[in-house]
């Protein structure tokens, strides 16, 4: 499937001050980047890096006290996904048998605090006979019982939190879907990226359960299709994957958003009740 | 300097469990292993692992319910430390020319809510005019006002917590260390290792930040000589690090850690206020 | 019924400690002690008194340091209580028609953070058609979803913490059932007494709810019989009537607990689901 | 000391909702009301109360869905205080001996955690030689380390929070204040009232701290005369003492409050640092 994204983010700078931008297409085996372009206006130097082990792309940039500049990127992007029947068949990996690379999302988070939830998790899911039901559980819940409130939350709030305040925006209906699975000792990451036709546009952030050998997707939201995404980076919560980080005084004044597509026959991808397809975008493990 | 590090632990296992063990010495350039050897009795299937990225060393194993084994790991190593003069003096790096594989370090973490302690750090030590004597200041700040008290905390506390609570053991202290140090935009990070002549014989917590290029040791508690130390493991907190994680009803029956030296000359670093010494293992990234 | 009721408390004084006992039964027009006796040994000097507006009964004491004493409270005491038919029928008392000695139980007090727990509250229980039921909805959720756990908790343990970590102790239990009732608009307080044939033998705790002008009385922990209490107090929550506050450095060595009934032919009062029986013991208001 | 004090809020009523209000001056034997007037406009029904043992004031009142109306209340009220000399020489009463209806101000409430912050109260002013020094340096420390910042809290916020989070407006300075206080056995109360030339217009909170058998005035906020106050309320906390509550969905569109002086020779009570000079309302119960 083919996508176009785009952001444009405006910042007015009050004192010097480090940002790190966290807001490009990721480039992998599965997600396919057949163009695309970054703008910095008024040009401000930067340095675009990654960390060892992933593939998310970061940009550093220094903007003086007083600099008020636009950065701005647009993409062309390829993405694939499998869909896989009957989710519910999914073997349970042992803990003992996880790719080494998967076992770190096993453990708390500074949004995700499943040490604390466990008690929790176990007395409303753990009765669930396989992963997959459990994990699907947790996103139903989260949706029936938590209210989608722009602002009733902000960049502290964590899964404790939202467990019973049961409000918040994307990034916390993900935190606590992580958290919730997590204590159950299933592997959860936090994702964040561009989703298609997004209402209100903004970046979106969902999670995805490592399951039977795959990540698959999860939006306890339901506001998007989740073969409609795009992913800018996956991470242990959002305290690792903020779009965007600032050292000083500064103030966001402009945000734009979009994600469209080049493919007039898209089909979103809506789960059935009862049948048990799921989405995973990253190739199985095994 | 060369330490003989010895740790055996006990456990009774109630239903079957995985173990995630992190208890063997690092292999890197400044810390090197002459011998050691790992023991399980009864014998258990493991695997050895680490993270990509990462000096840490894992051993994964399963045990059945009603085994009731030991772990037992012993080694010999030669580490090397510098000594930092006129500390006071290192230089401070903008965020923008840190190096990458640091800035990670910078972000808050399931117990380390720099987030959250931001005005307080100010308050308390932003107006300390170089970033060592700031460190240092949180460390000094914490050996006087927090009570080191065995059993006063559990897995569950955070930084958060004990900058209230004003109580907890070595994990605790640096947590809170971290976290104020994370929260004056300093990066900083989470050791666990074995401790010469630690009383009582445990592992030990304390931790790093980095400052002019060197990640410089730092331990509130003041339990243990800063030279005096074999890493395990760094990272951004405990939930990572963790010497032993268990997914099944198991305790821990026996637990018993040394560390000496064989270095009859071995002199312990103690820094002496206002003289501006430091300590780092890990060579300068500069 | 006529209950005979027995507490004898030991404590060793490390520093010279100042002690308020809340042990003794509240003298009021349903509740009539017969006879009763307190001792402490070795005989101390000490006050009683009770507050403005209140039947809970204090005893003041200051006890210095190396002293050990006991104190011994025994009583012979009938109790009325009225069983309410079909208590689902009670009508709803508009908050503008309170008895205004009932609205400070409409608000939020140190472990009962009802202001915390609306959202929840309105999304579990606030479907339900009258007041009642809500308060039985929300006294069986806790007893299914929260397991009585000597030691699980501390006494700086409030409901909020025990939403999330599902267990706790009678304390506990009763200060999550008055939150939540109280974030329905539900005026509820808490109730410290004897239990008849409590085990293991300890006091009690358990929470009242102002329906139709009664205040009826709900067990989340299901061990005792409700018309088998001798109130002791009621308040806002444990923070203003725990049995025994020191104030200096006091262990409590030695604790006897005793609720017994001379009536043979007592009959345990056992909610009979859908039959809408309910218990009150104060006269109703109305 | 004469004051004309006045209060008009306005509110938009979006469902059937109950008020409570508590904006009307007590009536004691150091503050008398020389006259006064409520208006509620358009007319509603209201009721007026006081609680058992409470000199404070009481509307409730009914407004049904769609209805716009304003409570004003103005009146002229004559205050009486007492200077304390040298209250550095105030004795300490100890427990035992505390007036009865003291004793509840020594205990922890919704947002005053007391029992959360003991080793901090402890560490921080436990050095100090008596309690008027402890109180003062309570207060001071609270001026010098929290930024008075309106909108950074809400009505959730805690002295366990602000003691953190460094921030707040007079509501928070003051649960902080009685926090700390209660922490080290020293009882607190909260007080509401108006204030002589508040900038910006407001009601105003502070604390008194129960020193020598005298409730002593203390402001963290540093905004005010203590000797220009007219109280409202004094309770637990802000949880009993709201100056409005409201049972239903509705919304404060204005909000216009005064307090000045008719005396021209008004002196503002300036404690002089070291001078010891304090300032009590309620004559001493000794």
């Amino acid at each position: 499937m083919k996508f176009n994204i785009f952001s444009e983010l405006s910042y007015e700078v009050f004192s010097d001050a480090t940002f790190i931008f966290n807001i490009q297409a990721s480039s992998t085996s599965y997600q396919h980047i057949i163009e695309e372009s970054l703008l910095i206006s008024p040009l401000l130097n930067f340095r675009e890096f990654t960390l060892a082990n992933s593939d998310s792309r970061y940009i550093r940039l220094v903007a003086n006290q007083g600099t008020f500049f636009t950065i701005t990127y647009q993409a062309s992007v390829e993405t694939q996904y499998s869909v896989i029947q009957e989710a519910e068949s999914l073997p349970s990996i042992p803990i003992c048998q996880l790719d080494t690379e998967v076992v770190p999302y096993l453990f708390p988070s500074r949004h995700c605090q499943s040490d604390k939830l466990r008690k929790f998790a176990i007395k409303e899911f753990g009765f669930l006979s396989n992963e997959y039901a459990k994990v699907l559980a947790i996103s139903d819940w989260i949706f029936y019982n938590t209210d989608y409130i722009t602002g009733a939350t902000d960049s502290g709030t964590s899964a404790y939190d939202t467990l019973i305040q049961r409000e918040g925006v994307c990034k916390d209906f993900a935190h606590l879907g992580i958290a919730l699975c997590r204590a159950l000792d299933i592997p959860a990451r936090y994702f964040t990226g561009y989703a298609l036709n997004m209402v209100p546009p903004d970046f979106h952030a969902c999670f995805e359960a490592y399951i039977g050998g795959h990540w698959v997707f999860f939006d306890p939201t339901r506001l998007v299709a989740l073969n409609g995404l795009v992913k800018i980076a996956h991470s242990k919560d959002a305290a690792d994957a903020a779009v965007a980080n600032f050292f000083g005084n500064t103030t966001c004044t402009y945000m734009n958003i979009q994600c469209t597509t080049a493919n007039a026959d898209f089909q979103p991808f809506i789960p059935v009740p009862g049948k048990g397809e799921a989405i995973s975008y990253e190739p199985s493990l095994f």
